[in-house]
């Protein structure tokens, strides 16, 4: 009894918001962890029934126990189960026939322990799919809902306090999102959800997060992903999270080779290219967080409910050395740091002492000791900048005065309405956590301060964006018609393809002897390009198949015999179709545009600048398609060399308009044609004054039902 | 009665290990700025004698006070001065007078109050020069000698618990300095000096940190910088700091452009460009800190005394996604996490549980609770590992097992001679600091961790690699002889002098006329290029002063013509010497070699490569002159486009010995002409089998005397 989607989703509803708990393997022992979830659930209170499963007890701690899942009284919203590997598939079919839809399961012994482990998950994930059971784990510490205090899980984290907050989170690592739960903790932010998803045999990360992301005292949407198979899966997530206008943050661990290759022995999932997932979430607004601290000081930044409406940020400082680390790294990070108005300059004047600074950073000094309206004044006149949309405020130590400081920031608090950040280097404890229960968020370092307030920046940024055409609504081209062979494509025929869907592709034509070559020069009207053409040869270069700027008769008969015999002697089995002819295009900027099939992510258009040191610089931006020609500017944005497209030694500026409508035209072709299309390469790509111009085109399709 | 170097040094070594204190301006009111040193003094056990000298009191804390500075009962080893602005240059005088050498100045209203605070501040330098009297500051905290309970400060930092310890650190900054200086305090380290340096009148950063480094009791050097003028002064520091073997950590402001701007209103120094900070510092063996919070963790490692003989990171984790977060920072720190030994992989596999992973990063995972053996033998093991040089142990939480941990990390230590630092994720309080009372450096995030461990490393190898050739005992080419014209010197002369001294140049003739320049034709043999020569144009490209591949008689005449008609026309005032005659140069891969004088470093040799995107990519490594061979090689190995040098697309890799002696040679000549040489570019310089050979060459020098 498979469940339906709507079933499927319900039957997650109910694991995360249970009536009732039934605990299979539950252990008089309330350290041990299938005694844990017992101890929490009764001490912080849960309101629902506890049904604690062990033939060798009668009652644990108080409460009836029975002997199996056959004698429950009821037919439990959520199972826990914790019993040896062996046991877990008979566990989840007793639930199945108990009417028990929804089960944790702590267990390990699974995918983690080898091929044996991964044999049993798979027949555990198909069991539960086939009995109709949804499935948290197995191998995870399981799950909390501090709203309604169920505590399904073992977790370390569970042993201190869980007071709700607006954050979810949900993590693939156990240890290390049990750390991270620890340190959101730490800061006085709290956690609405905390979910260990374990192996994801069945419910995975993007799954869990959907249904709690749904719930509207939930702010914030926070994961730790190791790994990740279902890129259409985190799309639509980050897709509802924009929608529901919560800020979604991701840490991924396996940024570098070497990390993935650890990876690869940790989780068993398939490793994700970096760039490529890195490109795609930032396409869909998710924040990416490099590590744990920096996902804890975007959280905090997030958690607060004011916007930064622009890129303009203003910092009060105490330290000028300290305002200029902040405004290097405010640059660094794509904030401004604007100028101030006069009229701001002004009121900065009147308050200021002589040997402040009125710039951006303000300086304050430590004057405002003395003068508490000196801080209170100028931040406020900082935060009203029309310039200005986030402010940072520095200071130091200052133990003597923490009364009077909570009381300046409440204050600004008060009159403003734009988000500030404090940052305040070897605060007293006592500070912080006054501060925190103000609402007013705090820092201990400069540059975390900044990296925050661009985390708001972006946030923002990514909102005004997603107002635009949703990719789901781009129309796409013709698919391609039926019945074409996989592999290379004929240069002539994926050319005409391309150029039907606006892809500006420079024109090609088949020569199948040096007579047609010879005629094909004569119509070109100057100087030809000679191409070997052949479905077996993708690299024409490497056969030495591409001789240039061809331009007598002789030129082109011998060029043309000249590549058919090294192609030839370079692959003798290859089938030859004969030699493209192609006029010379100009254009003094060289890019590479690309489709490939990313097996997370779909179909992904890359776009690189610079020929040979494209492979050097792996100067490239990634996109899913479909995409609209604004995404194509971003990518083009994200370019280090993107002063090449500008004009560089008095070379005149290309039209980035119109690449991103090169770019966006690929984007809605390959998406139209992603069953069929395997790989295409279009190197280079010439600009020139009249646009960019594909010179050359290798197409490579497969098999529809290769799946 | 200026102080000889040997006396002034002798000045500073009172100022800092004082017999004796006066505090001019004492007040009796112990919270003010000119109360606080005494109540620090006081309560802190200062041994030697305290004078007060202020008209108002006869006595303030139960010490004698003095009215004036004149009767003073003893010429006192520092004055601290602690007076209205006005009043400072008539005490320096004074004290000078009662024969008192050196002073710290709080006073305010110097440098930092604009144009007549800065005549204010020379005049005091000047004073105080004339008079024979050392001073820190003015505008500044005074400092802390925290071995000898010296406190002549102000600084908040003072009010807590300021033990001594093995680290000196010495601050241009006062609230930034401070708050580091509590940070450091805030991690269990000590530091044995804090010095807060001000506006720097008479004594600088260099001068203070030279004198403190030398105490015995001095493991580590740590410095905030926001200017810098004296850039052979750092170098001179950095240099003794590595004879010392004592670590110099710096964190300076004013990376990016904006920060530049910042930074010059705020300390009115000279901005340092800082890619030349960067690299010459890096030249001498400095670890630089990108900001507070990396100080910190780098102070914290290498207070430590165990040193980090390699590369090689050996990480042992309880979270497999942590394990791959720190290998993946080590990639990007330029760590090896290497593979490990088939000897130790048998005893990790004897003490580990199944679902443990051997390779390395080393999952122990949360097993060791119950086994804590597990994790001693694994962490031993992996250190033991030949090639592990640091390790890292990765844990969280475990509240309930500090005991446990503190034991087995203490009997780790003990076993054990490689450093090793623990990362401890939400570690509890008492963990932390039970484990630095062992000594045990501990970290609260994996990334910082192994950012710290590449310091250990990076000290190390600046250490061997100071066994090298000291940039003093290279052998410097001959000067250029006297009396030539400062400017642009002809382009044959300049190539011949740089030929001289090794630099491979490629052979340039200079035709006045069209009959010369055919003649120059003839004896080239082969295509040539021309090029117009004249002492008032540098950039001959922007002229269109230079034609390529002229291989006959009348497109070399013509060439000829052409070139004087562009150069009159474009610069009507030009004197032109004629035509530069070149044969044409080969070679795949294009480089851009320059001298320039940097204003705070002297003379610096700058190599970039990649012809146009020099420019757009900014890929250029810079270095002091002059330098060794070794040096060279590593500039190159500074570059992104490096992999350019070894081959890409079938091209043969280039010799990059030859590239680097080139790199020597023409330091060496640079340095020799320092006094002489304005700039010098050398662009391109062409690189193929033959290596390397400059096929430009401007050369321009200036006139000794402009200093």
């Amino acid at each position: 009894m498979t469940l339906s989607n709507t079933d499927r989703a319900e039957a997650v509803r109910h694991l995360v918001h249970p009536r009732s708990i039934a605990v299979i393997g539950a252990s008089a022992d309330l350290g041990k962890i299938n005694g844990r979830p017992l101890k929490h659930l009764l001490e912080k209170g849960y309101a629902g029934r506890i049904l604690p499963v062990n033939p060798k007890y009668r009652e644990i701690a108080g409460l009836a126990c029975f002997p199996c899942i056959e004698e429950l009284p009821e037919a439990a919203d959520l199972a826990i189960v914790a019993v040896p590997a062996a046991e877990v598939i008979p566990a989840i079919e007793a639930l199945a026939r108990r009417g028990i839809r929804a089960a944790v399961v702590f267990s390990s012994g699974f995918g983690e322990m080898g091929a044996e482990g991964r044999a049993l998950e798979d027949a555990l994930a198909q069991r539960a799919r086939d009995c109709g059971v949804v499935l948290c784990g197995p191998n995870c510490l399981g799950f909390v809902n501090a709203f309604e205090q169920v505590y399904a899980t073992f977790s370390q984290y569970a042993d201190g306090e869980t007071g709700p907050g607006p954050i979810a989170f949900v993590t693939q690592s156990g240890a290390f999102g049990t750390a991270i739960a620890a340190l959101v903790r730490q800061r006085g932010l709290g956690l609405g959800y905390f979910i260990n998803t374990g192996n994801e045999a069945d419910l995975g990360f993007c799954e869990l997060m959907s249904s709690v992301v749904e719930d509207p005292r939930i702010r914030v949407a926070a994961g730790y992903l190791e790994g990740l198979e279902d890129g259409a899966a985190l799309v639509r997530l980050a897709q509802r999270c924009q929608a529901l206008g919560k800020p979604l943050v991701l840490t991924k661990v396996g940024r570098m080779a070497s990390g993935v290759r650890a990876a690869a022995s940790h989780t068993g999932a398939l490793a994700v290219e970096d760039a490529v997932f890195d490109a795609v979430i930032r396409q869909y607004g998710v924040l990416r967080a490099r590590n744990e601290e920096q996902m804890l000081d975007m959280l905090e930044a997030l958690s607060q409910p004011r916007a930064a409406a622009g890129p303009g940020l203003g910092i009060a400082t105490q330290s000028g050395g300290a305002g200029v680390m902040m405004a290097d790294r405010a640059e660094e990070m794509g904030l401004a740091v604007p100028e101030l108005a006069p009229a701001t300059r002004a009121r900065l004047a009147e308050v200021m002492p002589a040997f402040g600074a009125l710039g951006n950073p303000v300086d304050v000094t430590g004057q405002f000791v003395a003068r508490p309206e000196l801080l209170s004044e100028s931040v406020v006149a900082l935060l009203e900048d029309p310039g200005v949309h986030v402010g940072i405020v520095w200071l130091q130590l200052m133990t003597a005065h923490v009364d009077t400081l909570v009381r300046i920031f409440g204050e600004i608090q008060a009159r403003t309405t734009k988000p500030f950040l404090v940052c305040w280097v070897a605060a007293p404890e006592e500070a912080l956590r006054r501060l925190r229960a103000l609402g007013i968020v705090v820092y201990g370092a400069g540059e975390r301060a900044v990296e925050a307030a661009a985390a708001l920046v972006r946030w923002h940024a990514f909102r005004q964006r997603s107002a635009g055409v949703p990719a789901e609504a781009l129309p796409l081209p013709a698919r391609l018609p039926e019945g074409l062979v996989e592999g290379v494509q004929p240069t002539v025929q994926a050319t005409e393809w391309l150029r039907a869907a606006g892809v500006p592709m420079a024109p090609v034509t088949l020569a199948r002897d040096a007579d047609e070559a010879v005629a094909l020069w004569r119509t070109a009207g100057g100087p030809v390009a000679l191409k070997i053409e052949s479905p077996d040869i993708t690299h024409k270069t490497e056969v030495g198949g591409v001789l240039l700027k061809r331009n007598d008769e002789a030129a082109v008969r011998e060029g043309f015999a000249e590549l058919m015999r090294r192609a030839a002697e370079a692959q003798p089995a290859a089938r030859l179709s004969g030699v493209v002819v192609q006029g010379m295009a100009g254009g003094h900027v060289e890019l590479v545009l690309g489709v490939q099939r990313d097996l997370v992510f779909g179909t992904v258009v890359m776009v690189g600048i610079g020929g040979v040191l494209v492979e050097v610089l792996k100067d490239v931006s990634f996109r899913r398609a479909p995409f609209d020609a604004d995404e194509g500017l971003r990518m083009l944005g994200e370019l280090r060399m993107g002063a090449l497209l500008d004009g560089v030694r008095g070379q005149s500026a290309v039209d980035r308009q119109a690449i991103a409508r090169m770019l966006a035209g690929l984007s809605q072709w390959a998406a139209a044609q992603q069953d069929r299309l395997a790989e295409l390469d279009l190197n280079p790509v010439l600009v020139g004054p009249e646009g960019p111009l594909a010179v050359d085109c290798v197409m490579v399709l497969r098999d529809p039902r290769a799946g």
